[in-house]
Protein backbone atom coordinates (compact mmCIF):
# COMPACT_ATOMS: atom_id res chain seq x y z
CA UNK A 1 0.00 0.00 0.00
CA UNK A 2 1.07 3.43 -0.34
CA UNK A 3 -0.19 6.98 0.50
CA UNK A 4 -2.43 8.68 -1.70
CA UNK A 5 -0.82 12.07 -3.04
CA UNK A 6 -2.02 15.34 -4.27
CA UNK A 7 -0.54 18.01 -6.61
CA UNK A 8 -0.78 21.36 -6.78
CA UNK A 9 0.88 23.55 -9.74
CA UNK A 10 1.31 27.47 -9.52
CA UNK A 11 3.91 30.22 -10.58
CA UNK A 12 6.19 31.80 -8.31
CA UNK A 13 4.58 35.61 -7.79
CA UNK A 14 6.36 38.85 -7.86
CA UNK A 15 5.52 39.51 -4.51
CA UNK A 16 6.12 36.29 -2.69
CA UNK A 17 10.04 37.10 -3.67
CA UNK A 18 12.48 39.21 -1.14
CA UNK A 19 15.16 41.63 -1.94
CA UNK A 20 17.78 38.81 -3.07
CA UNK A 21 15.00 37.66 -5.76
CA UNK A 22 13.91 34.18 -3.97
CA UNK A 23 10.66 33.34 -1.94
CA UNK A 24 10.41 34.61 1.12
CA UNK A 25 10.47 31.68 3.75
CA UNK A 26 7.31 32.11 5.39
CA UNK A 27 5.58 32.11 1.62
CA UNK A 28 6.42 28.22 1.86
CA UNK A 29 4.48 27.20 4.92
CA UNK A 30 1.57 29.26 3.01
CA UNK A 31 2.03 26.96 0.31
CA UNK A 32 2.23 24.21 2.91
CA UNK A 33 -1.13 24.75 4.40
CA UNK A 34 -2.37 25.19 0.43
CA UNK A 35 -1.47 21.74 0.30
CA UNK A 36 -3.00 20.05 3.45
CA UNK A 37 -6.50 21.63 2.45
CA UNK A 38 -6.14 20.17 -1.27
CA UNK A 39 -4.69 16.72 -0.35
CA UNK A 40 -7.73 16.50 2.30
CA UNK A 41 -10.30 17.53 -0.09
CA UNK A 42 -8.75 15.51 -3.24
CA UNK A 43 -8.85 12.69 -0.44
CA UNK A 44 -12.04 12.75 0.95
CA UNK A 45 -13.95 14.55 -1.17
CA UNK A 46 -15.42 17.01 0.62
CA UNK A 47 -14.35 21.18 0.22
CA UNK A 48 -12.01 22.56 2.70
CA UNK A 49 -14.88 25.02 4.10
CA UNK A 50 -16.90 21.92 4.83
CA UNK A 51 -14.23 19.52 5.90
CA UNK A 52 -14.87 20.72 10.01
CA UNK A 53 -18.84 20.48 9.88
CA UNK A 54 -18.47 17.29 7.68
CA UNK A 55 -16.74 15.11 10.36
CA UNK A 56 -17.48 17.01 13.64
CA UNK A 57 -14.21 18.60 14.20
CA UNK A 58 -13.20 21.89 14.72
CA UNK A 59 -10.36 21.82 12.40
CA UNK A 60 -6.55 20.42 12.24
CA UNK A 61 -4.61 22.58 13.92
CA UNK A 62 -0.92 22.35 13.30
CA UNK A 63 1.18 21.52 16.36
CA UNK A 64 4.65 21.48 14.96
CA UNK A 65 5.95 22.64 10.90
CA UNK A 66 9.25 22.89 9.44
CA UNK A 67 11.16 23.03 6.20
CA UNK A 68 14.17 22.58 4.84
CA UNK A 69 15.92 24.71 1.57
CA UNK A 70 17.52 23.07 -0.83
CA UNK A 71 17.48 25.34 -4.04
CA UNK A 72 15.95 28.72 -4.31
CA UNK A 73 12.92 29.55 -6.38
CA UNK A 74 12.31 32.40 -8.14
CA UNK A 75 10.08 34.90 -9.56
CA UNK A 76 8.27 33.10 -12.24
CA UNK A 77 9.29 29.44 -11.89
CA UNK A 78 6.65 26.92 -12.86
CA UNK A 79 6.17 25.16 -9.14
CA UNK A 80 5.31 21.24 -8.19
CA UNK A 81 3.86 20.74 -4.88
CA UNK A 82 3.00 17.35 -3.76
CA UNK A 83 1.67 16.36 -0.44
CA UNK A 84 0.52 13.34 1.21
CA UNK A 85 0.25 12.15 4.89
CA UNK A 86 3.39 10.41 5.99
CA UNK A 87 2.13 9.06 9.54
CA UNK A 88 -1.48 8.27 10.59
CA UNK A 89 -1.30 8.22 14.44
CA UNK A 90 -3.97 7.63 17.07
CA UNK A 91 -4.91 11.20 17.25
CA UNK A 92 -2.39 13.78 14.97
CA UNK A 93 -0.66 13.19 11.63
CA UNK A 94 2.31 14.04 9.75
CA UNK A 95 1.95 15.79 6.24
CA UNK A 96 5.32 15.66 3.86
CA UNK A 97 5.42 18.46 1.21
CA UNK A 98 7.75 18.60 -1.64
CA UNK A 99 8.45 21.39 -3.89
CA UNK A 100 9.85 20.74 -6.87
CA UNK A 101 11.53 23.44 -9.31
CA UNK A 102 13.29 22.79 -12.74
CA UNK A 103 12.39 19.19 -12.03
CA UNK A 104 14.24 18.58 -8.66
CA UNK A 105 13.59 19.05 -4.70
CA UNK A 106 13.68 22.69 -4.09
CA UNK A 107 12.03 22.79 -0.47
CA UNK A 108 11.09 19.89 1.59
CA UNK A 109 8.02 20.54 4.13
CA UNK A 110 6.83 18.61 7.08
CA UNK A 111 3.82 19.21 9.51
CA UNK A 112 2.33 17.73 12.57
CA UNK A 113 -1.10 18.45 12.67
CA UNK A 114 -4.19 17.56 14.87
CA UNK A 115 -7.68 15.93 14.63
CA UNK A 116 -9.44 18.59 17.04
CA UNK A 117 -13.36 18.85 17.87
CA UNK A 118 -14.84 20.74 20.84
CA UNK A 119 -13.61 19.71 24.26
CA UNK A 120 -16.71 18.51 26.40
CA UNK A 121 -15.31 19.45 29.40
CA UNK A 122 -14.44 23.33 28.11
CA UNK A 123 -16.15 24.21 24.78
CA UNK A 124 -13.98 27.08 24.41
CA UNK A 125 -11.10 24.61 23.86
CA UNK A 126 -9.97 22.39 21.44
CA UNK A 127 -8.98 18.74 22.26
CA UNK A 128 -7.37 16.08 20.11
CA UNK A 129 -9.95 13.24 18.60
CA UNK A 130 -9.64 9.65 17.58
CA UNK A 131 -9.13 10.13 14.01
CA UNK A 132 -12.05 7.80 12.11
CA UNK A 133 -10.36 5.07 10.56
CA UNK A 134 -12.40 5.63 7.63
CA UNK A 135 -10.88 8.84 7.35
CA UNK A 136 -7.45 7.59 6.92
CA UNK A 137 -8.41 4.60 4.86
CA UNK A 138 -9.31 7.43 2.61
CA UNK A 139 -5.58 8.32 2.19
CA UNK A 140 -4.48 4.81 1.23
CA UNK A 141 -3.80 3.44 -2.27
CA UNK A 142 -3.68 -0.01 -3.10
CA UNK B 1 -11.50 71.74 16.39
CA UNK B 2 -8.99 69.12 14.76
CA UNK B 3 -8.94 65.21 14.38
CA UNK B 4 -7.47 62.99 16.79
CA UNK B 5 -4.04 61.55 15.02
CA UNK B 6 -2.56 58.85 16.41
CA UNK B 7 0.93 57.38 15.18
CA UNK B 8 2.82 54.23 14.71
CA UNK B 9 6.91 53.78 14.54
CA UNK B 10 8.36 50.64 13.10
CA UNK B 11 10.98 49.73 10.79
CA UNK B 12 10.27 47.71 7.22
CA UNK B 13 11.63 44.31 7.28
CA UNK B 14 13.29 42.31 5.05
CA UNK B 15 10.15 39.89 4.21
CA UNK B 16 7.94 43.16 3.51
CA UNK B 17 10.28 43.83 0.88
CA UNK B 18 10.19 42.86 -3.48
CA UNK B 19 13.18 41.70 -5.19
CA UNK B 20 13.36 45.03 -6.32
CA UNK B 21 14.21 45.87 -2.52
CA UNK B 22 11.11 48.24 -1.71
CA UNK B 23 8.17 47.68 0.14
CA UNK B 24 5.92 45.14 -1.66
CA UNK B 25 2.46 47.11 -1.87
CA UNK B 26 0.00 44.87 -0.42
CA UNK B 27 1.72 45.32 3.06
CA UNK B 28 0.90 49.26 2.84
CA UNK B 29 -2.78 48.42 3.32
CA UNK B 30 -1.74 46.29 6.21
CA UNK B 31 -0.21 48.76 8.09
CA UNK B 32 -2.83 51.05 7.22
CA UNK B 33 -5.19 48.56 9.01
CA UNK B 34 -2.49 48.45 11.98
CA UNK B 35 -3.01 52.20 11.78
CA UNK B 36 -7.04 52.56 11.84
CA UNK B 37 -7.17 49.67 14.92
CA UNK B 38 -4.47 51.94 16.58
CA UNK B 39 -6.28 55.16 16.52
CA UNK B 40 -9.35 53.51 17.40
CA UNK B 41 -7.98 52.52 20.48
CA UNK B 42 -6.30 55.33 21.33
CA UNK B 43 -9.73 57.37 20.58
CA UNK B 44 -11.68 55.46 21.93
CA UNK B 45 -9.93 53.68 25.13
CA UNK B 46 -11.27 50.13 23.84
CA UNK B 47 -8.15 47.31 23.12
CA UNK B 48 -8.74 46.17 19.45
CA UNK B 49 -10.19 42.76 20.11
CA UNK B 50 -13.09 44.47 22.64
CA UNK B 51 -14.32 47.01 20.00
CA UNK B 52 -17.16 45.41 19.17
CA UNK B 53 -18.74 43.69 22.10
CA UNK B 54 -17.94 46.98 23.81
CA UNK B 55 -20.07 49.26 20.85
CA UNK B 56 -22.43 46.08 20.11
CA UNK B 57 -20.83 46.07 16.63
CA UNK B 58 -19.44 43.35 14.18
CA UNK B 59 -17.00 45.20 13.23
CA UNK B 60 -15.29 48.21 11.12
CA UNK B 61 -15.48 46.90 7.15
CA UNK B 62 -13.53 48.28 4.60
CA UNK B 63 -15.11 49.29 1.63
CA UNK B 64 -12.69 51.32 -0.16
CA UNK B 65 -9.12 51.41 0.11
CA UNK B 66 -6.36 53.79 -2.05
CA UNK B 67 -2.69 54.50 -1.87
CA UNK B 68 -0.83 57.11 -3.53
CA UNK B 69 2.87 55.55 -3.92
CA UNK B 70 5.20 59.01 -3.59
CA UNK B 71 8.39 58.10 -2.53
CA UNK B 72 9.89 54.59 -1.43
CA UNK B 73 10.71 52.72 1.34
CA UNK B 74 12.78 50.04 1.77
CA UNK B 75 14.59 47.68 4.51
CA UNK B 76 15.33 49.21 7.38
CA UNK B 77 13.93 52.38 6.82
CA UNK B 78 12.17 53.83 9.99
CA UNK B 79 8.72 54.87 8.94
CA UNK B 80 6.41 56.72 11.19
CA UNK B 81 2.61 56.68 10.21
CA UNK B 82 -0.13 58.72 11.35
CA UNK B 83 -3.71 58.08 10.70
CA UNK B 84 -6.67 60.35 12.00
CA UNK B 85 -10.95 60.04 10.68
CA UNK B 86 -10.63 62.70 7.82
CA UNK B 87 -14.54 62.62 7.80
CA UNK B 88 -17.75 60.65 9.79
CA UNK B 89 -20.63 60.54 7.78
CA UNK B 90 -23.86 59.27 9.43
CA UNK B 91 -22.52 55.29 8.89
CA UNK B 92 -19.39 55.37 7.76
CA UNK B 93 -16.02 57.86 7.86
CA UNK B 94 -12.95 57.92 6.12
CA UNK B 95 -9.12 57.46 7.76
CA UNK B 96 -6.52 59.04 6.23
CA UNK B 97 -2.72 57.37 6.93
CA UNK B 98 0.28 58.96 6.02
CA UNK B 99 3.32 57.15 6.35
CA UNK B 100 6.82 59.34 6.38
CA UNK B 101 10.38 58.07 5.35
CA UNK B 102 13.19 60.41 6.14
CA UNK B 103 10.98 63.36 7.11
CA UNK B 104 9.13 63.17 3.88
CA UNK B 105 5.29 61.57 2.99
CA UNK B 106 6.51 58.54 0.79
CA UNK B 107 2.55 56.95 1.20
CA UNK B 108 -0.77 58.78 1.39
CA UNK B 109 -3.26 55.64 2.45
CA UNK B 110 -7.06 56.50 2.54
CA UNK B 111 -9.72 54.08 3.64
CA UNK B 112 -13.92 54.08 4.21
CA UNK B 113 -14.91 51.49 6.37
CA UNK B 114 -18.65 51.47 7.86
CA UNK B 115 -20.10 50.83 11.68
CA UNK B 116 -21.78 47.98 10.89
CA UNK B 117 -24.14 45.69 13.33
CA UNK B 118 -25.77 42.31 12.31
CA UNK B 119 -28.91 42.57 10.50
CA UNK B 120 -31.62 42.42 12.43
CA UNK B 121 -33.38 40.99 9.69
CA UNK B 122 -31.29 38.71 8.68
CA UNK B 123 -28.20 37.43 11.48
CA UNK B 124 -25.94 36.19 8.87
CA UNK B 125 -25.44 39.15 7.21
CA UNK B 126 -23.71 42.92 8.45
CA UNK B 127 -25.79 46.22 8.01
CA UNK B 128 -24.65 49.89 8.59
CA UNK B 129 -25.52 51.24 11.92
CA UNK B 130 -25.57 55.06 12.75
CA UNK B 131 -22.79 56.13 14.42
CA UNK B 132 -23.16 57.06 17.53
CA UNK B 133 -22.58 60.60 18.26
CA UNK B 134 -20.26 59.88 21.77
CA UNK B 135 -18.08 58.17 19.15
CA UNK B 136 -17.54 60.17 16.71
CA UNK B 137 -16.88 63.22 19.30
CA UNK B 138 -13.86 60.96 20.82
CA UNK B 139 -12.06 61.80 17.52
CA UNK B 140 -11.95 65.52 17.91
CA UNK B 141 -9.81 67.18 19.81
CA UNK B 142 -10.54 71.29 20.88
CA UNK C 1 -11.58 48.41 -30.95
CA UNK C 2 -11.76 46.84 -27.36
CA UNK C 3 -9.12 46.26 -24.27
CA UNK C 4 -7.25 42.78 -24.41
CA UNK C 5 -8.57 40.62 -20.86
CA UNK C 6 -6.86 38.50 -19.27
CA UNK C 7 -8.22 35.77 -16.74
CA UNK C 8 -7.09 34.18 -13.69
CA UNK C 9 -9.11 31.24 -11.96
CA UNK C 10 -7.90 30.38 -8.27
CA UNK C 11 -9.72 29.47 -4.96
CA UNK C 12 -9.55 31.48 -1.71
CA UNK C 13 -7.18 30.03 0.68
CA UNK C 14 -7.60 30.11 4.31
CA UNK C 15 -4.02 31.72 5.39
CA UNK C 16 -5.98 34.67 3.10
CA UNK C 17 -8.82 35.36 5.38
CA UNK C 18 -9.32 36.97 8.48
CA UNK C 19 -10.67 36.33 11.94
CA UNK C 20 -14.38 37.51 10.23
CA UNK C 21 -13.64 34.76 7.56
CA UNK C 22 -13.31 37.37 4.73
CA UNK C 23 -10.54 37.55 2.43
CA UNK C 24 -7.88 40.36 4.59
CA UNK C 25 -7.81 43.47 1.85
CA UNK C 26 -4.38 43.55 1.49
CA UNK C 27 -4.76 40.04 -0.24
CA UNK C 28 -6.78 41.30 -2.98
CA UNK C 29 -3.59 44.04 -3.38
CA UNK C 30 -1.81 40.94 -4.21
CA UNK C 31 -4.28 39.32 -6.54
CA UNK C 32 -4.23 42.86 -8.45
CA UNK C 33 -0.47 42.58 -8.80
CA UNK C 34 -0.79 38.72 -10.05
CA UNK C 35 -3.52 40.03 -12.61
CA UNK C 36 -1.12 42.83 -13.94
CA UNK C 37 1.29 40.46 -14.60
CA UNK C 38 -0.65 37.89 -16.19
CA UNK C 39 -2.15 40.69 -18.18
CA UNK C 40 1.27 41.71 -19.53
CA UNK C 41 2.43 38.00 -20.12
CA UNK C 42 -0.54 37.42 -21.81
CA UNK C 43 -0.35 40.57 -24.25
CA UNK C 44 2.95 41.01 -24.81
CA UNK C 45 3.90 37.10 -25.16
CA UNK C 46 6.58 37.60 -22.35
CA UNK C 47 7.89 35.67 -19.71
CA UNK C 48 7.21 38.24 -16.16
CA UNK C 49 10.66 38.22 -15.19
CA UNK C 50 11.99 38.66 -18.95
CA UNK C 51 9.99 41.55 -19.18
CA UNK C 52 12.21 44.14 -17.97
CA UNK C 53 14.97 42.92 -19.97
CA UNK C 54 12.95 42.26 -23.23
CA UNK C 55 11.83 46.54 -23.24
CA UNK C 56 15.03 47.78 -21.49
CA UNK C 57 13.39 48.98 -18.47
CA UNK C 58 13.65 48.78 -14.84
CA UNK C 59 9.53 47.61 -14.16
CA UNK C 60 5.85 48.73 -13.87
CA UNK C 61 6.20 50.77 -10.60
CA UNK C 62 3.14 51.35 -8.91
CA UNK C 63 2.19 55.04 -8.34
CA UNK C 64 -1.83 54.54 -7.12
CA UNK C 65 -3.68 51.48 -5.83
CA UNK C 66 -7.18 51.34 -4.96
CA UNK C 67 -10.19 48.92 -4.76
CA UNK C 68 -13.99 48.97 -4.05
CA UNK C 69 -15.10 46.34 -2.09
CA UNK C 70 -18.67 45.02 -3.14
CA UNK C 71 -19.86 41.95 -1.56
CA UNK C 72 -17.37 39.13 0.67
CA UNK C 73 -14.43 36.40 -0.61
CA UNK C 74 -14.65 33.98 1.95
CA UNK C 75 -12.21 30.56 2.32
CA UNK C 76 -13.16 28.38 -0.61
CA UNK C 77 -15.05 30.37 -2.59
CA UNK C 78 -13.61 29.99 -6.72
CA UNK C 79 -12.68 33.45 -7.70
CA UNK C 80 -12.47 34.53 -11.40
CA UNK C 81 -10.07 38.11 -11.99
CA UNK C 82 -10.03 39.92 -15.41
CA UNK C 83 -7.69 42.40 -15.46
CA UNK C 84 -7.16 45.02 -18.52
CA UNK C 85 -5.31 48.43 -19.58
CA UNK C 86 -8.55 50.79 -18.92
CA UNK C 87 -5.89 53.65 -20.45
CA UNK C 88 -2.47 54.16 -21.67
CA UNK C 89 -1.15 57.65 -21.35
CA UNK C 90 2.58 58.74 -22.52
CA UNK C 91 4.30 56.95 -19.85
CA UNK C 92 1.72 55.78 -17.78
CA UNK C 93 -1.37 53.75 -17.55
CA UNK C 94 -4.33 52.19 -15.64
CA UNK C 95 -4.97 48.49 -15.06
CA UNK C 96 -8.65 47.76 -13.67
CA UNK C 97 -9.17 44.60 -12.29
CA UNK C 98 -12.53 43.09 -11.41
CA UNK C 99 -13.07 40.09 -8.81
CA UNK C 100 -16.32 38.17 -9.87
CA UNK C 101 -17.13 35.75 -7.01
CA UNK C 102 -20.51 33.60 -7.53
CA UNK C 103 -21.16 35.25 -10.52
CA UNK C 104 -21.28 39.05 -9.64
CA UNK C 105 -18.28 41.42 -9.13
CA UNK C 106 -16.98 41.22 -5.43
CA UNK C 107 -14.22 43.72 -5.99
CA UNK C 108 -13.18 45.98 -8.43
CA UNK C 109 -9.27 47.04 -8.42
CA UNK C 110 -7.34 50.01 -9.88
CA UNK C 111 -4.12 50.20 -10.19
CA UNK C 112 -1.91 53.12 -11.96
CA UNK C 113 1.49 52.14 -13.42
CA UNK C 114 4.27 54.21 -14.87
CA UNK C 115 6.49 52.40 -17.80
CA UNK C 116 10.05 52.48 -15.87
CA UNK C 117 13.59 52.53 -16.74
CA UNK C 118 17.00 53.71 -15.24
CA UNK C 119 17.60 57.61 -14.96
CA UNK C 120 20.30 58.74 -17.24
CA UNK C 121 21.27 61.19 -15.07
CA UNK C 122 21.00 59.68 -12.08
CA UNK C 123 20.98 55.48 -12.68
CA UNK C 124 20.43 54.91 -9.12
CA UNK C 125 17.03 56.68 -9.55
CA UNK C 126 13.76 55.61 -11.86
CA UNK C 127 12.76 57.58 -14.83
CA UNK C 128 9.31 57.33 -16.47
CA UNK C 129 9.61 56.57 -20.07
CA UNK C 130 7.11 56.73 -23.20
CA UNK C 131 5.81 53.72 -23.49
CA UNK C 132 6.73 52.36 -26.53
CA UNK C 133 3.38 52.15 -29.56
CA UNK C 134 3.86 48.84 -30.44
CA UNK C 135 3.60 47.75 -26.48
CA UNK C 136 0.44 50.09 -26.05
CA UNK C 137 -1.01 48.60 -29.63
CA UNK C 138 -0.69 44.73 -28.20
CA UNK C 139 -3.49 45.69 -25.55
CA UNK C 140 -5.92 46.44 -28.19
CA UNK C 141 -8.35 43.83 -29.94
CA UNK C 142 -9.88 44.74 -32.96
CA UNK D 1 29.49 31.82 29.11
CA UNK D 2 25.50 32.76 27.87
CA UNK D 3 24.34 33.19 24.37
CA UNK D 4 23.25 37.09 23.69
CA UNK D 5 19.38 36.99 23.68
CA UNK D 6 17.43 39.85 21.69
CA UNK D 7 13.74 40.80 22.68
CA UNK D 8 11.10 42.35 20.81
CA UNK D 9 7.53 43.09 21.82
CA UNK D 10 4.40 43.24 19.62
CA UNK D 11 1.16 42.97 19.22
CA UNK D 12 -0.93 40.09 17.33
CA UNK D 13 -2.49 42.50 14.58
CA UNK D 14 -6.22 41.57 12.81
CA UNK D 15 -4.53 40.65 9.66
CA UNK D 16 -2.04 38.00 10.60
CA UNK D 17 -5.06 35.85 11.98
CA UNK D 18 -6.79 33.29 10.28
CA UNK D 19 -10.70 32.93 10.33
CA UNK D 20 -10.24 30.59 13.50
CA UNK D 21 -8.88 33.70 15.20
CA UNK D 22 -5.46 32.55 15.32
CA UNK D 23 -2.06 33.74 14.09
CA UNK D 24 -1.98 32.00 10.78
CA UNK D 25 1.71 29.86 10.89
CA UNK D 26 3.22 31.33 8.13
CA UNK D 27 3.20 34.55 10.29
CA UNK D 28 5.29 33.12 12.72
CA UNK D 29 8.21 32.15 10.52
CA UNK D 30 8.04 36.07 9.47
CA UNK D 31 8.32 37.00 13.11
CA UNK D 32 11.59 34.66 13.24
CA UNK D 33 13.44 36.40 10.45
CA UNK D 34 12.59 39.64 12.27
CA UNK D 35 14.24 38.68 15.39
CA UNK D 36 17.19 37.34 13.58
CA UNK D 37 17.67 40.35 12.19
CA UNK D 38 17.15 42.14 15.81
CA UNK D 39 19.47 39.54 17.07
CA UNK D 40 22.16 40.08 14.62
CA UNK D 41 21.54 44.21 15.02
CA UNK D 42 21.80 44.10 18.82
CA UNK D 43 25.29 41.88 18.78
CA UNK D 44 27.49 43.19 15.88
CA UNK D 45 25.62 46.80 16.21
CA UNK D 46 24.86 47.00 12.46
CA UNK D 47 21.84 48.38 11.36
CA UNK D 48 20.20 44.93 8.91
CA UNK D 49 20.43 46.69 5.56
CA UNK D 50 24.55 46.91 6.65
CA UNK D 51 25.19 43.62 7.31
CA UNK D 52 26.19 42.61 3.95
CA UNK D 53 28.50 45.15 3.27
CA UNK D 54 29.97 45.17 6.71
CA UNK D 55 31.12 41.61 6.69
CA UNK D 56 31.62 41.33 3.01
CA UNK D 57 28.76 38.83 2.76
CA UNK D 58 25.51 37.92 0.53
CA UNK D 59 23.58 37.46 3.52
CA UNK D 60 22.42 34.60 6.12
CA UNK D 61 20.55 32.62 4.03
CA UNK D 62 18.06 29.95 5.69
CA UNK D 63 18.63 26.49 4.91
CA UNK D 64 16.28 24.79 7.50
CA UNK D 65 13.23 26.33 9.80
CA UNK D 66 11.12 24.48 12.15
CA UNK D 67 8.07 25.85 14.83
CA UNK D 68 6.21 24.13 17.88
CA UNK D 69 3.16 25.66 18.41
CA UNK D 70 2.71 25.23 21.79
CA UNK D 71 -0.30 27.81 22.74
CA UNK D 72 -2.68 29.96 20.54
CA UNK D 73 -1.68 33.79 19.96
CA UNK D 74 -5.06 35.49 19.24
CA UNK D 75 -5.39 39.41 17.59
CA UNK D 76 -4.43 41.79 20.21
CA UNK D 77 -2.34 39.26 22.59
CA UNK D 78 0.94 41.33 23.68
CA UNK D 79 3.71 38.92 22.58
CA UNK D 80 7.33 38.99 23.83
CA UNK D 81 10.16 37.33 21.22
CA UNK D 82 13.62 36.24 22.77
CA UNK D 83 15.99 35.30 20.07
CA UNK D 84 19.03 33.58 20.50
CA UNK D 85 22.03 31.98 18.75
CA UNK D 86 21.64 28.30 19.87
CA UNK D 87 24.70 27.29 18.26
CA UNK D 88 27.78 28.38 16.10
CA UNK D 89 29.41 26.22 13.65
CA UNK D 90 31.98 26.34 11.03
CA UNK D 91 29.84 28.33 8.73
CA UNK D 92 26.31 27.84 9.75
CA UNK D 93 24.72 28.80 12.35
CA UNK D 94 21.20 27.64 14.73
CA UNK D 95 18.97 30.67 15.71
CA UNK D 96 16.35 29.99 18.94
CA UNK D 97 13.12 31.66 19.32
CA UNK D 98 10.42 31.82 21.88
CA UNK D 99 7.19 33.46 21.43
CA UNK D 100 6.04 33.96 24.97
CA UNK D 101 2.38 34.77 25.46
CA UNK D 102 0.27 35.92 28.62
CA UNK D 103 4.18 34.86 30.40
CA UNK D 104 4.20 31.38 28.96
CA UNK D 105 5.40 30.20 26.01
CA UNK D 106 3.43 29.96 22.89
CA UNK D 107 5.30 28.93 19.89
CA UNK D 108 9.08 27.49 19.53
CA UNK D 109 10.71 28.55 16.89
CA UNK D 110 14.29 27.63 15.04
CA UNK D 111 16.06 28.14 11.76
CA UNK D 112 19.39 27.15 10.52
CA UNK D 113 21.50 30.13 8.49
CA UNK D 114 24.39 29.81 6.66
CA UNK D 115 27.24 32.84 6.13
CA UNK D 116 27.20 33.18 2.77
CA UNK D 117 29.28 35.04 0.64
CA UNK D 118 29.14 34.96 -3.45
CA UNK D 119 31.42 31.69 -5.19
CA UNK D 120 34.25 32.85 -6.09
CA UNK D 121 33.82 30.09 -8.86
CA UNK D 122 30.81 31.06 -9.73
CA UNK D 123 29.74 34.76 -9.01
CA UNK D 124 25.94 34.28 -9.53
CA UNK D 125 25.75 31.41 -6.69
CA UNK D 126 26.72 31.72 -2.87
CA UNK D 127 28.52 29.77 -1.13
CA UNK D 128 29.16 28.96 2.37
CA UNK D 129 32.08 31.09 4.73
CA UNK D 130 33.82 30.21 7.29
CA UNK D 131 32.13 32.54 10.52
CA UNK D 132 35.01 35.28 12.12
CA UNK D 133 35.63 34.37 14.99
CA UNK D 134 35.21 37.58 16.06
CA UNK D 135 31.64 37.65 14.82
CA UNK D 136 30.79 34.50 16.99
CA UNK D 137 32.50 36.18 19.99
CA UNK D 138 30.14 38.92 20.14
CA UNK D 139 26.98 36.83 20.54
CA UNK D 140 28.74 35.70 24.17
CA UNK D 141 28.23 37.31 27.36
CA UNK D 142 30.97 36.70 30.00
Amino acid sequence: MANFISRRHFTIEWGQCDPAGLVFNSRFFEFFDWGTWTLFEAALGVKPPDLAATFGILGLPLVDAGATFIAPARFGDAVEMTSQVSEFRRSSFDVAHHIFVRGAVAVEGRETRVWAARDPADPSRMKAQTIPPEVAARFQIA
